[in-house]
C-alpha cells in the first residue's frame, strides 16, 4: 500500500509500504475513502515540531472495514466508519467522563499513518463509529472532517461554554477556528464573532455562521472584541491556533468570569500566572476528545443539518500529498482532501 | 486613628492617622471589631512584592457602621457589618455573573488600611452585608474569616467544581487551605486530601473535614494524590499557595477532564502551555468573588453550621501588629487575629 512519509521538514514522499494487518485482537484494518492533512501536520513540516526519522503521516480517517481482530464486537467489515485521532478503549473511568483523548489505555490510532490507502486502528470499539449505511459522496469529506477538524472545533465551543445569549469569539481562521464557528452557531451562540483577515475565511466564517469578522490582531485584537461588548470581553473565547500571541489574545479577550477554551497545540507557549489569575477566565482545553462527539456529529451529519466538509477547499489524490502540504503551508488552502483511490 | 503601616520589608508599625471620613456619598465608615493579617501581607513583608513608600496594611474586616454618606441604602449607622477585600457595585454585568472582584468598578475596600481603628468602605451597598444582629463574640473571628480566607477557600472549591462524590485535593495548611478543605466539606465531596507536612495544621485540616493528610510535595505529592485515586488524579483540586512547585503540583493531581481552582496569589508562576493542554484539566481562579458568597457564608456562620474561625490560632491587640505579622511569616501561627480595642 501507498502512504505519505515525511522524510525532513518540508519534504513529503509517499512510499509502498507492507499492508497492515490485525496484530491484536482489538485491532481493525480499514481501507480509507478519504483522508487529509491537518494543520499539526504543519508543525513539523515547517521544522517547529522535531522529527526522529521518517514518519508516515495523517491521524483524519474515513473508510470502510476490511479486516477485524477476534474481540473487536462493535463494527465488521463493509462498515464505514469514522474515528478519533486518539484510539480509546471508552470504557474507562476517563472515557466515560468524556475525555477519551486522554484514555488511560490511550495511543495512536494510526500507528502506521492514516494518508494512505489502508491502515490499521487500535481498540476498535472504543475508537470507531459506523454510519448508519454507505454515505453518499458528498457526505464523505464532512464525515471526514468529524474526525478531527469538526471534533475539534466542536470540543473548544463546549470547552468555552459556548451556548444561548452567549457572545463567542474564535482566534483562528484554520479549519479548526471555521467549524468552531459552525459549532457555536449549532450550540446557539447569540453573536459569534470570526478573527480573520483573508476575504476567502472571512466568508466561508460567515456562511458557518459568523456574525461578526475582525481583523485586527493581538491587543488590537482584544481592544475590538471589547468594542463590540460593552467593554467587557466575550462570554467564550475559542484559541485555534496555539502560538504564544494566539493564546494571550484569546485569554485577553475573554470577560472576567468568562470561559477560554483552547485547542492549538500550545508549542512554545508560556501563560505568566498573574496573567490567568486577573484574568479571572475559566481555561480548558487540550486534545479533544473526539470520540465522545461523534455519535451526536455524524448524526448531524448524515441528517444534512451541517456540512463541515466545506472547509476542504482543495482535493487531491494521494500520491499529490507533497502539493497538499505545500498549498496548506502556504496558506492557499485551508484543508486539502486527500483521495487514496485516486 | 490608629493604623498598621508597612513602612519596609519586615517591618510593621503601628502610626497614629487622621480619622477616616465620607468622601463620596457611596462611601461608609465602619469602626472596626477585629481584623486580621492575611498570607497575601507576607509578600510586601517578604520583599516578595515591591512596596512603593509607606503602605496602610490590611483588607480583612468586620465592625459597626459609623457614618454612611448620603447614596447608601442597605445598612446604616450601628449596623454590625463584613465585607469583602474589593469594593465592588454589585450591580454591574460583571458583578451579577457572580464576579464582584472583578467589578468594572472595583477597588480597594481597605484603601486606609484594614490594620486599624476605623476604615473608610468604597460602594458601601454593593460590598458591605449587614449581620442580623450584633454577634455574640465568639462569632466575631468567623465572620472576620469569612471577609477573605474563608470566602477564599469556598471560591477555591467552588472553582475546583467540587461536590458530592468528588475526590479533592487541596494544596496549601495555610488559612485559605484549611478553610477550602471546610468548604469541600460543606458542598458535599466524598474524600479531602490536605497537604500538609506541620501536625497542628495537620490535625485541623482533619477537625475542619479533611479525610486524608498526605505529607510529600512536588512530584512525589503528585505520586502520593493519584495513588489514592487509582492512579488517575483528583477530581478537583485546590491551589492556594501561588508559587511555581504548588501550581504545578495541583495542576498534575488533577485528573483529565478535573477541575483545578486556585487562589494563591500566582507570583513569579509560568504555566508551559504544553503542560496546560496535555494535562486536559480545568483551570479557574483569581481574586476570590468573596461578595458573591458573603451572605451564605454569614448565614451559615450565625446558625453555627461552621467555625472558620478556628483558623486564628493568636489574637494580639492592634499595637502589636508588628508581632502579629512576625508570628505568621516565621509560620509560628496560622493566622493572627488583630483587636483594635485591644
Amino acid at each position: 500500500m501507498r502512504v505519505a512519509v515525511m522524510t525532513a521538514p518540508g519534504r513529503v514522499e509517499v512510499e509502498e509500504r507492507p499492508d497492515p494487518g490485525i496484530e491484536k485482537p482489538t485491532d481493525a484494518v480499514i481501507r480509507l475513502a478519504a483522508t487529509c492533512v491537518c494543520g499539526s501536520d504543519l508543525w513539523p513540516y515547517r521544522g517547529i515540531e522535531p522529527l526522529d526519522g521518517p514518519r508516515p503521516m495523517g491521524h483524519e480517517y474515513v473508510g470502510v472495514v476490511e479486516e477485524v481482530g477476534g474481540e473487536v464486537t462493535t463494527v465488521s467489515p463493509g462498515d464505514f466508519v469514522v474515528g478519533s485521532f486518539f484510539a480509546s478503549d471508552n470504557t474507562c473511568e476517563i472515557c466515560r467522563a468524556g475525555y477519551q483523548s486522554s484514555c488511560v489505555r490511550r495511543e495512536a490510532a494510526a500507528p502506521g499513518g492514516a494518508q494512505a490507502d489502508l491502515m490499521r486502528v487500535p481498540l476498535a470499539d472504543g475508537t470507531l463509529i459506523a454510519t448508519p449505511g454507505v454515505p453518499e459522496p458528498d457526505l464523505v469529506p464532512s464525515l471526514l472532517a468529524a474526525s478531527d477538524v469538526l471534533g475539534t472545533g466542536w470540543f473548544g465551543a463546549v470547552a468555552a461554554e459556548v451556548g444561548p445569549g452567549k457572545t463567542v469569539a474564535v482566534v483562528g481562521d484554520g479549519a479548526v477556528g471555521l467549524l468552531a464557528v459552525l459549532a457555536a452557531r449549532e450550540l446557539g451562540a447569540e453573536r459569534i464573532i470570526a478573527m480573520s483577515r483573508t476575504p476567502a475565511r472571512q466568508a466561508l466564517a460567515r456562511e458557518l455562521g459568523a456574525t461578526d469578522v475582525l481583523t485586527e490582531r493581538g491587543d488590537e485584537g482584544v481592544a475590538a472584541v471589547k468594542d463590540l461588548t460593552d467593554g467587557l470581553g466575550a462570554h467564550s473565547v475559542v484559541e485555534a491556533v496555539g502560538t504564544q500571541e494566539s493564546m494571550m489574545q484569546a485569554l485577553r479577550a475573554t470577560r472576567p468570569g468568562g470561559h477560554m477554551g483552547f485547542v492549538g497545540v500550545a508549542h512554545e507557549v508560556s501563560l505568566s500566572g498573574m496573567d490567568v489569575f486577573f484574568s479571572h477566565a475559566h481555561l480548558h482545553g487540550g486534545p479533544a476528545p473526539v470520540r465522545q462527539y461523534l455519535p451526536d456529529l455524524v448524526r448531524r451529519i448524515w441528517e444534512r443539518r451541517i456540512d463541515p466538509g466545506r472547509v476542504f477547499d482543495l482535493e487531491l489524490p494521494l500520491e499529490r500529498a507533497a502539493d497538499a502540504y505545500r498549498a496548506m503551508d502556504e496558506r492557499k488552502s485551508v484543508k486539502v482532501l486527500l483521495r487514496p483511490r485516486g
